[in-house]
């Protein structure tokens, strides 16, 4: 089982604390935006006495208000398409667990969300990293790239549409690949919406829309970011497929049922005004708009602009970010601040890759933004390793 | 994957409600114990804006008041060796996945909660099922059926104690039996305490105060049943042993955190006034006692009295519990009313074991118990396939 490749970091984060260091996170996905009060006051009003099981797939009200969800989002999904999971976490993991044998191959854009590495491990499959470079904004890795890699044992794609760690949002053609795909080779298509309803350039082309392959496409989705709401656990695993909708119940079955409290809080939330999100997203917009133009203008950094998600990429003109990303916490500090940043090494499944690379997650308020990025300008003025 | 050996019944259960016939569920775990009013009070009165996720490891303030609730409880258990989990499922997914490799086995005395067997599937190793009799009242193996059993595969011994589903409570010689197996053999104990509290004839044997075998000895714990709090999927992974700790803790990472809302609720149920069980132990021992006596006053049906938990098998005389608690569910009613039972070929690892047998959880009040017991013998009176 490998270790999460950002959680290396966090004595080093702690240490700079006790000296009295402000350390700006930027190296996780925790997002500062309120939970919606209204979705918060649903639990706190809850009036039951005994604290029972719920549905092994979710309450069945939840359901129906995530089948109104989607559909009001533009996907024709029915409440029994839809399996109600401890976190989108655990809706890769009965993906994988559902759709692979032991030993079978799935191809993943790189880089990829790490933690698919440890359900990998856990589902006993492969993943085959396909790289996609910072140079072409992380875009979609070429058909023929992807035919290289398919094999006897291939038997999925997984995307996460718009992506973390890069915010790529794939475009309508790439999409199109991906169909063509999917159907020449009849693999799975497990599509991560984490973020879907964070989009800033270009529209979000949904995986379950896709035409002619219906029951090939399991998407993966979650509360933790469209409602601030990590901490919930909640998410949902949705596909047309009813033999995977099966098995993906019986092991929904064997761990009983997910949290009572976050499917209230999550019920809830599905009642928000169809513009709730267009604050949140101009809020992030605003701060993508900031980080990236700061960064760009640091001599030596190139980050592409991201489509969506809160998350960019960033080329350093440093030795090994992974040694950056400690020596700034261990090292430095600018008017006794400096900035958590995560190393891209451990978002690529191919050894040696991202190197000269980081993730920057957009979590913070612009204010804390522009004052993480004047830290990262002068590190990169002071940092020894710079090239 | 196996599907739920108890859910097969359901849609019976549910076609008897719907012609207006009241159901009486001895099949399931879920107490009707109302959840404690001051750890409900205490998830009431979040005061977060943000739904964080927590450390991976759960809340360190709830780990330490865990600890607490451990020494009280005659454990001496640092807050360090605490993972907490999404339920005892988890710890369980955990365990299996951090201690074995795929193929490696693990015995469980049979009968055994059925769950296990897909966490075993999820987790890709074999459980070697070791026979316990109704006759003996599920009593321990003998040491040299256990000796059989262990070969070059052999990693670990499973237990559940009190037991799911017999209700047995295992004896100091029992476990010191376990300890001596274990340490000979060089194996872990798993030991699924869930009903370590609800104990009513003799004295519960903490698997974690074993002598001599401490770094093999990995406890499984929950709130659901100790608190009514089967929704609130918390529960926790205890062990003294580091590597196993560490191994348990990147799994815990890929997961992210376990629910946030229950943590609160299982922090406050920490600080429960010492004699908060008596009340809780004292009913379900007259719900035992009822629903022992009722038993074996029916002709040809034999009970033994189960020391702890909240279950019974009993032995019913019948050609096949499967096809009776189908029937008793579609072609029966006393007064419009009848019972779902859990047929026990689903508790048995062995093919054909349990076609007598029943499991019935008393987590109903003795008024209702009586009324299930009453359809029970007139069901038996009447049914085709008596024996």
């Amino acid at each position: 089982m490998p270790a999460s490749p950002i959680r290396k970091l966090v004595p080093y984060a702690e240490a700079a604390k006790k000296r009295g260091v402000k350390v700006y996170h930027l190296n996780i996905g925790q997002p500062d935006i309120e939970t919606p009060q209204m979705a918060l006051d649903a639990v706190r009003h809850f009036d039951f006495k005994v604290l029972e099981y719920s549905h092994s797939a979710g309450n069945e009200s939840y359901r129906r208000k995530l089948s109104a969800y989607y559909k009001r989002s533009g996907m024709d999904i029915d409440y029994q398409q839809i399996i109600v999971t401890t976190g989108g976490s655990e809706a890769i993991l009965f993906a994988f667990m559902s759709c692979l044998d032991a030993g079978d191959e799935v191809i993943i854009p790189e880089p990829f969300y790490a933690n698919y590495n440890g359900f990998a491990v856990a589902a006993d499959i492969l993943v085959k990293p396909l790289t996609s470079y910072i140079g072409s904004g992380f875009a979609l890795p070429p058909v023929a790239e992807f035919e290289k890699l398919i094999g006897p044992r291939t038997r999925g794609i997984m995307i996460c549409n718009p992506n973390n760690p890069t915010g790529y949002l794939y475009s309508s053609e790439e999409m199109e690949t991906l169909r063509q795909l999917i159907l020449k080779h009849d693999l799975y298509l497990f599509a991560d919406e984490a973020y879907r309803d964070f989009c800033y350039t270009g529209q979000h082309i949904h995986s379950l829309n896709l035409q002619g392959v219906e029951d090939r496409v399991i998407m993966i989705d979650t509360i933790s970011k469209r409602y601030s709401a990590c901490g919930g656990r909640i998410g949902a695993l949705i596909t047309r497929n009813q033999d995977i909708l099966d098995t993906v119940l019986k092991f929904a079955q064997a761990r009983l049922s997910p949290p009572s409290f976050a499917q209230i809080l999550g019920e809830a939330a599905c009642d928000l005004p169809a513009d709730y999100f267009d604050a949140t997203r101009a809020e992030y917009l605003k701060r993508r708009d900031v980080l990236v133009s700061r960064l760009n203008a640091i001599p030596g950094v190139y980050c592409p602009n991201p489509g969506g998600a809160f998350y960019a990429m960033a080329s350093l003109p440093v030795d090994d970010t992974d040694k950056f990303c400690q020596w700034i916490l261990e090292s430095f500090s600018y008017e006794n601040q400096t900035v958590m940043l995560a190393p891209a090494g451990g978002f690529y499944g191919t050894p040696g890759l991202g190197k000269k690379e980081i993730r920057l997650a957009y979590v913070l308020n612009t204010a804390a933004l522009h004052k993480a990025m004047d830290c990262l300008q002068k590190a990169l003025e002071e940092y020894p390793g710079k090239i």
